[in-house]
């Protein structure tokens, strides 16, 4: 059994669930309970670690729930690479009790990497905050954030929040503006929800607020995650954040990608229509969650009845816009041959 | 008396209200009932004419309503300007059933002028996608367009809307992608709604979405409309309208502006950071309307409790990312050479 923050339910209510079964697992990727991809990666890996315990002997059992857990969303390259690891485990070890221990093992390894990037993703972060914030003197550095990639979508710490709660816990004054990043709303439900809980102040606005914000002066950096970024540094991350490094560049704003390298899609020279960009049902735009003046949580449309709507989940920032990839290792130019010489091992 | 549809209230219900005082006008314009930058424009200046039935040989009480019209709404230039108008009429003129008179006759000239804007911006908007439709050849041509420009904001064609409504009349083939266009989704519950009655092909999308969609080939052009556009092409408009301005640039798609010269603000040499944006509440952020299952209109809190929100109305989107002005005496570059010799008495 593996526990799990069911995030589709905050910021109205914090449910711990119990995922039991190995379509637990799928389901509760599907629906978005987990997400972040970081995150994703870890929870298919336990998920593998779940199937073997149902039919640890059973190699078309298990290679069938790798594949219905690989369906359950297409961008994010944390969760193939985790089902490799697993499927390879699994593939050279025939032992029902030796395959369960190995996948156990493998999940909760890659776990304590994730968590061990965050950490070193935030203290080079935190490098570049503090240079900004040595020269404000004592201002609060602005920081953009685009969707979730805090400490929910990737275990302890976060990807692109990592360097702002250690800025905040050094003493720094930082303030976030928190994109609400429409159609789930993953900024304002759950970026401002951590962010409340860590006490770092932040403003929530809509997607459209950002450019405005950084014509005015009033954005100092922009750091998102990514769900896959390729050898060139072309990175996918919720839809919007393209739009939001567009207008970094025309600004002269430094746009920051914070990455574990286990989002880094080594197969990929360029990620421009080469990441494949899931596209979620239409109901996500149509209707929206929230709570009553009552309490209640409830559903509503926001939409009329008669007109379609669209869905894509991601968009790809191609490495031209971007400052600087945040790694585990350091900080690197979006481009091959600095990524390699952080990880010379994938040359 | 003066009717208007509560724009409010749409797409859930068509309402018509009476305004029956100068106080009714101040309120619909402020609490957005009527909204668009012509449509605000004319609704003052009827606003004025309300007022000098109330007190028309007081020049203290007119220049009274005056200055609370003025107060309602800064960005969008027609409201100054009618108010303009209107009171060089009053200035100019003692007797108060002539006042009457000439405020009447004024407002109803500014709503006729605005329609044969709109109908010549219709006209010249149509030969541009004519261009693109015969190069594409029966597959239909893709605007996106973002908040409402149509009929609603315009009192009829619309500015934006307007050579859509002409290519969909003479049986070209167009899709609209429609920006939702957070906070107030004028978008989704405006432009959706319009173009469904008139029974255009459209899609809504996420204000996010609109990069994606561009890098991807699915957008041929964009068309927005402008609450205040400068003598350098400058144009303020809905806040998010510039994002989707550098990711047309970035993709060598057109991007238009649909403006009527009323909106054009002929003191401003420029427009960035010279326009005053406006900032409304942000319980506009924190709260969305929508409709139950039920069916009942519902207003639910879409944010934690204890998170801060932001909520400026308009950005300005620098005139080299804009393509043309579709103004009612033609298209010319968004400069001031170009658009005086369009408008030579402006000189």
């Amino acid at each position: 059994m593996i526990c799990i923050i069911d995030q589709s339910r905050l910021p109205y209510a914090l449910v711990i669930e119990e995922l039991r079964s190995s379509d637990n697992v799928i389901s509760a990727i599907r629906d978005m309970k987990v997400r972040g991809a970081p995150l994703i990666g870890v929870t298919a890996a336990f998920g593998m670690y779940l199937a073997c315990l149902e039919q640890p002997g059973s190699g078309h059992y298990l290679s069938g729930v790798c594949e219905k857990i690989k369906a359950t969303r297409p961008t994010a390259v944390n969760l193939f690479r985790a089902l490799d690891i697993q499927m390879k485990h699994l593939f050279s070890q025939k032992d029902p009790d030796e395959r369960i221990q190995n996948t156990f093992n493998a999940a909760k390894t890659l776990l304590e990497e994730e968590i061990a990037a965050c950490r070193n993703i935030g203290e080079h972060g935190l490098a570049i905050i503090e240079a900004i914030a040595n020269k404000k003197q004592g201002v609060p550095v602005n920081i953009l954030t685009h969707c979730n990639a805090g400490w929910l979508a990737t275990i302890k710490y976060g990807t692109a929040t990592a360097p702002i709660y250690m800025a905040h816990e050094k003493g720094m004054p930082v303030h976030v503006w928190v994109d609400e990043t429409r159609p789930r709303n993953q900024g304002s439900r759950l970026t401002a929800w951590e962010l409340s809980q860590a006490g770092v102040p932040h403003t929530i606005v809509t997607d459209n607020a950002g450019g405005h914000l950084m014509q005015e002066g009033m954005v100092d950096m922009v750091i998102t995650g990514s769900d896959r970024t390729a050898r060139n540094g072309d990175s996918a991350n919720k839809i919007g954040t393209y739009l939001k490094a567009l207008a970094a560049k025309d600004n002269n704003i430094p746009f920051y990608i914070a990455i574990p390298s286990t989002s880094i899609d080594w197969d990929l020279r360029q990620g421009l229509r080469k990441i494949p960009v899931e596209e979620r049902s239409p109901d996500e735009v149509h209707f929206i969650e929230g709570k009553t003046r009552e309490g209640a949580i409830r559903s509503v449309r926001i939409t009329p009845e008669n007109s379609r709507a669209s869905n894509f989940g991601f968009d790809v920032t191609p490495g031209r816009l971007i400052t600087g990839l945040i790694t585990e290792r350091g900080v690197c130019k979006p481009e091959e041959k600095s990524l390699l010489k952080l990880f010379p091992e994938k040359t």
